[in-house]
């Protein structure tokens, strides 16, 4: 039957390996037309695929979903019948050559031909955009199983570069920027781009792969700048969703290099940390995980990672999560992030708070730490601030009750109106007196509540109030004198303190 | 319409709240049996629901799944007819004022003169069984509404135990255990338990939420050994698994009071804390840390936090880092869980090994962490070992350089057969020189690879392989005399060090 239905294939002679491919995803996708009600998977589909990577599959799936209404199997050989006529004779006669090639190493012969045609003197540029359809076509299913070796071994490695296409990437590695052919061949690529996108991505694995290709990742900035996209954060940001879409390990394996390679535009992106985090499971985030902490893999700079972090709080959860370990992988001092506390609302924000409580508590607290914990608004069922100051109380007493005098001596030489004082839950990072004293009081009830051996603590907690309620008095008869007709605002801590 | 088809209740008299939301279920259920297969959220329910607990929603959803072949409203008035004719005179009235009482308040006065009658010497506990199933099926709407109000005050949490099935539980309270009506009552309950398993979260809550029952959580106890189950381990398990089904953030307003009350039944169970971690959100994650810092709340104790956490190895990705984080919110010190290292293989425990070492590269290395660390297997993917080697390389060169040397030491002093060499990877926490020296030579490449600060590290990592080296061939030399026949074994890293 399936003789009958492919003649075209079935005549022609049993082919190596890279044709047998071709003819299988042919036939899966003629499968994938005829059933398409059938569950997601082909087994046919096995064989070429990672069986580990269900966002990989997906990601193939896509692809073969994006044409399906096309006769899958007369694609092949039909499909470059319209562009053959328009090139010259000698380069006609190449491309039907690199058709017919059975095996990758006649096809990557045929292939170093083309690209000495290109590079000739006389080659009519013309032909470029016509040339490229042709090699779209021709390498259709070079782009279709996974880049990336089961096994990465140098071998496998310097075997899946072994194709036609990577000629061209191997070509531009060898050639001086400033030769002319450079240029031309860079036009090819990004002709080719425009056929296949995902062209970029495998010129991103050549450079890492090919030890061809040794130290010359910038190649890549000169192919960004030679696409239509112009641009090398963009093409960038283009190849590597591309990739995620594709192929989530490829995408892992790519990841130092790109870090490392591009800092300028990778450190200073959410969008491609999310898009990383937003496809790895444990096993890849422990692997990055271990790449950051060998050194291999740079993802945060003091400069952009609170940025960046703050960015990570609309994302779902484990991305969250995610992001925070990575983070925690790097040895950036937790300073750096400290601001990102007042962004942090409860309810909305649990996974940095919990991130950020497990780290704090680790620390002995800094000025900057304490006054950050104390200007988070009270809310009765906030209790990150009463949670790390009475951690912080039974370890560095001492310190966190030089620093809470600190704030309470700064914010009690700034005098509030009412008015102000009333709004204060509103406003981040604005320490309020009455803030203070609210938070002080929660962490009395938690500190008299449980059995604790925070006695000097609980006895320096209750001096301060103390000698506050005293502050207090003073400050509310000046006020009083100030704003004589202004009613009392009764309930507030502040005057609950006094009261006791 | 409804009017037609409810008689019964549209007939009644306005009632006040308690009643009414038993219309409303009743409604609801009607709705749910005829627009089965409509959306999953019934509006109407939305009125009595916390909106934002959606596996609260799923386990209500459950329940009503449970009966969706009788006619929902039939149910109530019909229900209790087959037993009354089991119930003496005085009781049987009593059941059916019950029944016909439309507030809350009759109800529950109603309900204490059947307790009273109870109590009384000439009750024929015959009836027990048949009083029991009818107090179920009139209480049965108690049963489905959320228990914990939305906004919890000591108001909210009073108004919610004031419910006729809660005054048995209040009577319990008030008795002494030694009162022969305290047992009557625990048997009333038991009988109670077997037609409504959901009554013994409902005591949970009631002994946590009553200002009535304070100091009186023991009095589960006594219900558990008088239940048919007998065991306090059982009942608090199944209660508490259903309490899980039913409603989250009911199951995480007990989790405190259950571990403080029951340590011996909690801190111990695997099965617990996973019911617990399966189910609650980041934003009740990071509740029940808070509660944990406060002091509220101790999951985890020395002597069995380590068998818990290897028990979670097995748990999905999110369960895994939730029980992580609420570890590291207890102050357990490190050392108690190093040896989980052991348990941990690569790929199948990527969630333990980066919690794991993100703690480690904080901690100063002891010997105990450095034996664990190079007692991994080595395998040319897990980069753990080196990770942390090359950490703390860089942070504590001469302490982790004296371990090295310490185990070194130990190791070298028992010389093993090639044999037990060759299988040293299978056997855990079983150092061999090859081994140390795998991890030390890993770290060399490690180092040397990339740019680093660790000069004096690479030194002393070179001179130590240089001294082994020395040591080896010693060692070798000694071996070659003792089995001169034996083969030399080749290419493993002992052997390359040698070729350097």
């Amino acid at each position: 039957m399936l003789r009958e239905r492919f003649p075209e294939f079935c005549s022609s002679p049993s082919p190596p390996t890279e044709v047998k491919m071709e003819e299988s995803v042919a036939l899966e996708m003629d499968n994938h037309v005829l059933d398409k009600e059938e569950g997601c998977y082909d087994n046919t589909e096995a064989a070429f695929s990672d069986d580990e990577e269900e966002v990989n599959n997906k990601g193939k799936k896509r692809e073969f979903r994006f044409h399906p209404i096309k006769e899958a199997v007369l694609e092949e050989p039909a499909d470059i019948t319209p562009y053959l006529d328009q090139l010259d004779d000698t380069m006609k006669e190449k491309v039907l050559q690199l058709q017919k090639a059975s095996d990758t190493e006649t096809q990557c012969e045929v292939m170093q031909e083309i690209v000495d045609l290109i590079l000739e003197e006389d080659f009519d540029s013309e032909q470029m955009s016509t040339l490229a359809s042709c090699l779209a076509e021709l390498f259709k299913s070079h782009f279709r199983g996974d880049v990336l070796p089961d096994e990465i071994t140098e071998e496998s490695l310097e075997e899946s570069v072994c194709k036609p296409v990577c000629l061209v990437f191997r070509n531009l590695c060898t050639m001086q920027e400033d030769n002319s052919g450079f240029s031309v061949l860079l036009d090819m690529l990004a002709e080719l781009y425009q056929k296949q996108p995902k062209i970029g991505y495998h010129l991103l694995y050549y450079l890492k792969a090919s030890k061809a290709a040794m130290g010359k990742m910038s190649l890549y900035e000169s192919f960004a700048q030679a696409t239509a996209l112009g641009d090398l954060h963009t093409c960038l940001m283009m190849d590597m969703k591309a990739c995620q879409e594709d192929d989530v390990r490829l995408l892992c394996y790519l990841t130092p290099s790109i870090y490392s390679e591009f800092p300028d535009e990778t450190l200073r992106s959410g969008e491609l940390l999310n898009m990383i985090v937003a496809v790895i499971d444990s096993t890849q985030l422990q692997e990055l995980m271990c790449h950051v902490m060998m050194g291999n893999l740079v993802m945060f700079r003091k400069d952009s990672v609170l940025n960046i972090l703050i960015q990570s709080l609309d994302w779902e959860t484990f991305e969250q999560y995610s992001t925070w370990q990575l983070f925690l992988a790097h040895s950036i001092p937790l300073e750096t992030i400290i601001p990102i506390l007042q962004h942090l609302k409860y309810k909305e924000h649990p996974e940095a708070l919990s991130c950020l409580l497990l780290q704090l508590r680790r620390e002995k607290p800094s000025e900057e730490m304490v006054k950050m914990v104390l200007s988070r608004p009270c809310h009765p069922e906030d209790q990150f601030t009463t949670s790390i100051l009475r951690h912080w109380a039974s370890k560095h007493d001492d310190t966190l009750g030089e620093h809470i005098k600190a704030q309470l001596i700064k914010n009690n030489n700034q005098p509030r109106k009412r008015q102000s004082l009333r709004s204060s839950s509103s406003k981040l990072a604005q320490l309020t007196l009455e803030q203070i004293l609210e938070h002080m009081d929660n962490l009395r009830l938690s500190l008299s509540n449980t059995k604790n051996n925070c006695e000097y603590t609980q006895y320096y907690c209750n001096v301060y109030i103390f000698k506050l309620k005293s502050q207090i008095i003073l400050n509310q008869i000046k006020h009083r004198i100030i704003c004589r007709n202004l009613p009392e605002k009764k309930n507030g801590p502040a005057h609950s303190l006094l009261l006791r």
